[in-house]
């Protein structure tokens, strides 16, 4: 189902069941030459391609750039009213307060918007959608609007949504270790500065001595990140959490359709340029056992299980980078609870943390119009 | 109580309750040229001077070297037995086969031995002890033997005792993120020359580049650590787990005298030099506010409380490296659980995580003596 959008041609008008073939349809690409948008740009051109135009959209400054997708150079156009016209689906990668202004301006002229954002996922009459686990809640977006979930969330959310099915999820204890790209090219570029700044220094052995060597270069951290892991992701929220842990808790809840599921979450960043990983306590509301968990994460879409120790096999982010699946390792069954399993879990917070996850919603609303 | 050491002079009888003034014991540092060791003759010649002779103990391949502790030069000897002779307390830090041949051999010789190997901690008769939580089990030590935590329960158990003391523990989910010292000089080495070889590069997009930077380099770790996060710790023990996982189980349960305390921990190392980390999810018999917690932790001994989000407060290994306490952060109470608490928590694994609770165990035992 395809709510209509008032009065204006939509994806079901120009594309439903009717005899005519169905044209591909436009995508604008909005947030371009971010750190999300780059990637996403170059799994539109490895993907299959379901699209007619791909209309690069980003701020006034990088308007007039030329990016590269599907092979060929496509100039960047301005942010604006206009900028929207014709497109069928938008997918914004934007700041929060940006994409809550310009992502109802997109559907106003008729898009179906994917936002990446955190601005909607809270709204209920916006689903947070990953594809492998809850594909069916995108069709349900009385707003136009379907979210894609946080980073934190989407590096794990698939391994879980496929363990819950089968044994019923009750309790979630995660630790994150968040990359630095995960606050976008400001991050990861920081972390080279930092680690270029204390290599070969000796450095590590008083309090401060990394703080001193990176000097101004903290970047989009609060604390240095060479060196260093900080145990902090986002802005304060109310009784000393992080708006990043919040977010685990309720996009968790909220993909999964378990809105009183207990989570806790501790969000850190470590010193790598991209990939987050997590470890996970998950219990269950029925006994698990390890080769069980194996089993249905071996055959879960989008999971690679990567967990032999005594081969050395666990993931980690920089042998994940740059693929598409969440890779799970470290499965252990709780020593003193049969309902609980410890996961390591690793995903490219930019491909399916962000930008992947994106695509593959976009390709759900094409393939609306195909079935 | 002191044990009689059969037929030999022993502490108790050189430094008893007697009317003659106790003469100062004498020490051994055994595995003085270590990180371990190194940290602990800076920790020696900071604190108050308990200590007669301190001798300092090798391998024969570091002996005629010299190291200074208390402003003096002093040569290191080569382990040998009779490189205890008039010994009163021995601080050993070597891998755990060589210290479960030497220190039963300086047991025989009459020392009191500080272990801090894996040797010995799982011997019911060998207490486990942190000075700050249970020094008196340090006085029941019926094979001459006290056994020092391993670096990662000692990052965080103080903060724990003084916790469980209100209010009660009764499970514990812990992440951590070791530092790359925890494995000896080896490991900051290791570290230090990967740094150097990523460093520069423009690396970390795509799956094996890391590695490929850095080559042979990969020292005692199972991956490359820089620009990585690594979930493996120690050996692999049965059903998946690492023996460091273990180890965090085992000791927290037998330090606080609770046998059958539920723990569950997963191990990872972090491309920091020293001080480890550890998320902490702690569930207590009973209800737990925020303002509690913190009031508990500012006044227990050896424990910094450093908790103010909202002006960029919470411990990071970088500004906590070189320093003796545990620092605690990121207090919260569990969103859907008012009996648990989130924490992280840093310690100096080189300090605190092991010479340093080494050399108050000595001092414990030497205040017996003048008790």
């Amino acid at each position: 189902m395809i709510p209509a959008e008032a009065g204006r041609p939509s994806l079901a008008d120009t594309a439903g069941a009717g005899a005519r073939p169905a044209a591909k349809p436009h995508l604008a690409v909005v947030g371009a030459t971010g750190a999300v948008g780059r990637v996403l740009l170059g799994i539109l051109s490895e993907r299959a391609d379901v699209w007619g135009e791909i209309r690069l959209i980003a701020s006034a400054r990088s308007a007039g750039r030329k990016l590269t997708v599907r092979g060929e150079e496509v100039e960047v156009v301005a942010l604006s009213e206009d900028a929207f016209d014709g497109i069928d689906v938008a997918m914004f990668d934007l700041p929060d307060e940006v994409a809550a202004q310009w992502v109802p301006v997109a559907v106003s002229k008729g898009a179906v918007v994917v936002d990446n954002s955190g601005a909607f996922r809270g709204d209920p009459e916006v689903p947070l959608v990953v594809p492998e686990v809850n594909g069916c809640a995108a069709r349900m977006r009385p707003r136009g609007i379907i979210a894609n979930p946080n980073c934190t969330t989407l590096s794990m959310i698939v391994a879980l949504g496929a363990l819950h099915a089968e044994y019923g999820l009750s309790e979630l204890v995660v630790s994150s270790y968040q990359a630095a790209s995960g606050v976008g090219q400001a991050g990861a570029e920081t972390l080279r500065a930092q680690l270029s700044a204390v290599s070969g220094t000796g450095l590590g052995a008083a309090p401060g001595d990394v703080r001193r060597a990176i000097g101004d270069t903290l970047g989009p951290f609060p604390a240095p990140l060479a060196l260093n892991v900080v145990p902090w992701a986002g802005s304060l929220q109310a009784d000393g959490w992080s708006s990043e842990e919040l977010k685990i808790r309720d996009e968790c809840r909220k993909i999964l359709g378990l809105p009183e599921l207990p989570v806790t979450a501790t969000c850190v960043r470590v010193p790598v340029l991209t990939t987050h990983s997590m470890a996970v306590h998950a219990r269950f509301e029925n006994e698990v056992t390890v080769a069980g968990a194996h089993e249905i994460l071996a055959a879960a879409p989008g999971v690679v299980l990567f967990d032999d120790p005594a081969a050395g096999e666990y993931p980690t982010p920089s042998d994940v980078v740059g693929t598409d699946p969440t890779w799970v390792g470290r499965v252990r069954r709780s020593l003193d609870d049969p309902r609980a399993l410890e996961l390591f879990v690793c995903g490219d917070n930019l491909r399916k943390g962000a930008a992947l996850n994106a695509a593959q919603i976009g390709e759900l609303v094409v393939g609306e119009l195909r079935g």
